[in-house]
């Protein structure tokens, strides 16, 4: 077995092929790590022109390859030439993409654990150096166009949720889900993966007794430790493996 | 590998056979989400005839396949010549089919989590847009026959369960579980999946504090999205695909 | 696929054959439904001769083989010929088979749900129908030799846990675990599995609120209706079913 | 099938290879049971030179193979000719290596369970036999170098840690994981695994009642059964099995 040598090209994409090439993985991986279900999804800015994206169409996580990846515009326009619908909450990815331009892929996802912080009002704190990626804080979005179903499928709405975001990490969606955004894929998968895990634990340390949470200067040492590229390539190159052991096609 | 397209005969089947093997399906998904496990069950109404309905003989669902999918009419009486036994419970899904034209699917089963529901009494509700299935309420069965042991086996309790769950997409059974309908055979599969996860969260949100539930007029609309035909397909198409992943013979 | 149809002898084996089969299989379904892991045991009273039983040598559940069933006597000696040494713990079998002269097989393991009740002191009572298999209520057992760490392996320990087991299907044993009994291997094997599952629900039903516990006369007919040839059957075919997908040696 | 004859040489290797054997085997099974995940790392004392100590490059556990595996000193320095970067915290290891001579395994993760009480500075006690191996107290590591992101990767820090944990098996580190030493690797592996399903016990008996904990001299004498060799053999054997499953380069 030749040993593991993860590719130069994964933290920072090049070109749309490689784009979208991540853009697959990282659909997979939230799917793996059981983050992204039959729903949410994740997109990628262009390197080749920050005003697109990568994004799948309408299509479950788990299922999407390279074939379902289209490109779209920062108003969440589909400049693919295909039939194939996108997803009604592109408009999420396309005002956080605009909104930030430093941020070159955003996740949304209805993570178990999540969903109780959102409805109870209960922020998330770090009782986890993992969970130290949100130390600025995650708000809490709750400015619902009600006739749209709690879904972010309007421009608006779209307006005020990156605005709610402003710039953290992370927004909350109340009785819904999150976003979580990133430099890069592997930041935006690490994350959604911890944002879940650290809720979870949050969740528990609550029902034990008083947490002391990280406070903000570990916090922000500690962001820096678990984003540092040594941290990075530990943990994108396990997830790879993991996805490709569970989708052969991989 | 060629574009994923869902079936269009897979929300309203035309034929017996489409509706048996969609009846297939079903009992392999819920297995497979963990909803159902050696007992539980399915019902779906014959496309070609509104006064009788499918379900498999006595089996656990993971072991379904289309030779085991037995006719019955809505008083339950088995109609397919065989000596294969039918669920002796097949009594709750004729009383529902018969009381509800509109429906065509039913489940029962009993996921852990609606059970404290059950057992407590206390209302499920929405903590989660896709829980808004349920914006209806649900109602708790609780006047059992003590002498059945808890379950619904004769025709005059069936109907009682029926007038309990009234025009609701589900009903619980105190110390028992839970029947939900659907319009068609996704509804159902998306209803008992979704009322599953949504008093698992919902028992975490009560642990953590005082939950926002979803409002009426937010439910409704969310409701509407989830049962949209692009959500629709979307999630069973997800969940076929995972089925049939684990199932070979699929 | 012909029709599955299971097999006369399993509920009550008539040679010692069949009793160390169904051993093997108690053994992988117990370990791959997770309520055995490298620790804990089961055992079968053997239908030829009521004063042995069978249980493997000293090994973890999963890796049981024909091969590594041994006959015992109810005194704990081991009456095959070999090297292969038994479970320290076969005492706690040698004496309730002993003590017992109706129960044909006995489970013996540490799923965790149990442990907070046997630990706080709580009585396991049914929040669900499956859960009523330990209707007359289950019995502590803190009544340890300190010098033995906490098992079961002395023969006057065996018959002090089988005196607190008294009639019941089972018997909690401070932080430790539990036993449970059946008339036949199926009945222990679906005990076994209820009782783990019935603690975990009434746990998260205690956090939610006073349950409303099935009432005795509900318990019994739950219990009567739960061990019919037909649940059994059920159940049993189920279980079988995904031990053998998940050991192909089976 | 042959039967299963534990290899004498696992509990006590002789032999740098065998050692390293032995350490890609307790990085897979920590990663197999749930113990390990991107993060963490284990280490074995060479058993050729108690000076040095094998343990992993930079790499996710799941991933390590023998190839992968470097030979560093009680320092931290790599001895091993290669341009493959160690773990930053391989100084955990140094520091504990050095200071219990008769150690000869350590781990170090951040196994979810452990974390609240790490944050909410509970003590961890024994509720199961199985958590016995903890008898003698498990200290809270609270003392961070702030600019270190909550990591242990200076001299000083190791010692720190290294003097919190003292005589004890196993040490908390607030918000962040725990170290869990043994005498060889199984017990190490054993201990990893059984504080981590300790501490979830734990947490539920305490959402349930007053724990009635192991008194010291129960404590006592259950980890010397556990730690026996039977228990130990029995309990490696399962663990070696499941990995290989899961794992067929192994």
């Amino acid at each position: 077995m030749s040993l593991f040598v993860p590719k130069p090209y994964e933290n920072a994409p090049k070109t749309t092929e490689e784009a979208i090439q991540l853009c697959v993985m990282a659909n997979r991986i939230l799917s793996n790590e059981g983050v992204l279900d039959a729903f949410g999804h994740v997109s990628i800015r262009n390197p080749e022109n920050p005003n697109t994206f990568f994004q799948s169409r309408s299509l479950s996580p788990e299922m999407v390859t390279a074939e379902d990846v289209l490109e779209l515009d920062l108003e969440g326009t589909v400049l693919t030439k295909t039939d194939l619908p996108p997803y009604g909450e592109r408009i999420i990815h396309a005002a956080i993409l605009k909104a930030r331009p430093e941020v070159n892929a955003v996740f949304h996802g209805h993570p178990h654990p999540v969903i109780p912080f959102s409805s109870a009002g209960v922020p998330i704190r770090s009782v986890a150096h993992f969970g130290a990626l949100f130390c600025d804080g995650i708000p809490l979005y709750d400015d619902y166009d009600v006739s749209s179903g709690m879904i972010i499928v309007n421009k608006e709405e779209g307006e005020r949720l990156a605005r709610v975001l402003g710039q953290a990490n992370a927004v909350l969606m109340r009785d819904h889900g999150c976003c979580v955004v990133g430099e890069n894929v592997p930041h935006m998968v690490m994350g959604a993966i911890y944002l879940r895990d650290s809720a979870a634990i949050q969740l528990q340390t609550l029902a034990l007794g008083q947490p002391k949470y990280l406070s903000y200067e570990e916090s922000r040492a500690a962001a820096k430790v678990m984003t540092s590229t040594v941290a990075m390539e530990r943990a994108w190159s396990y997830w790879v493996s993991r996805a490709k052991r569970a989708f052969p096609d991989l």
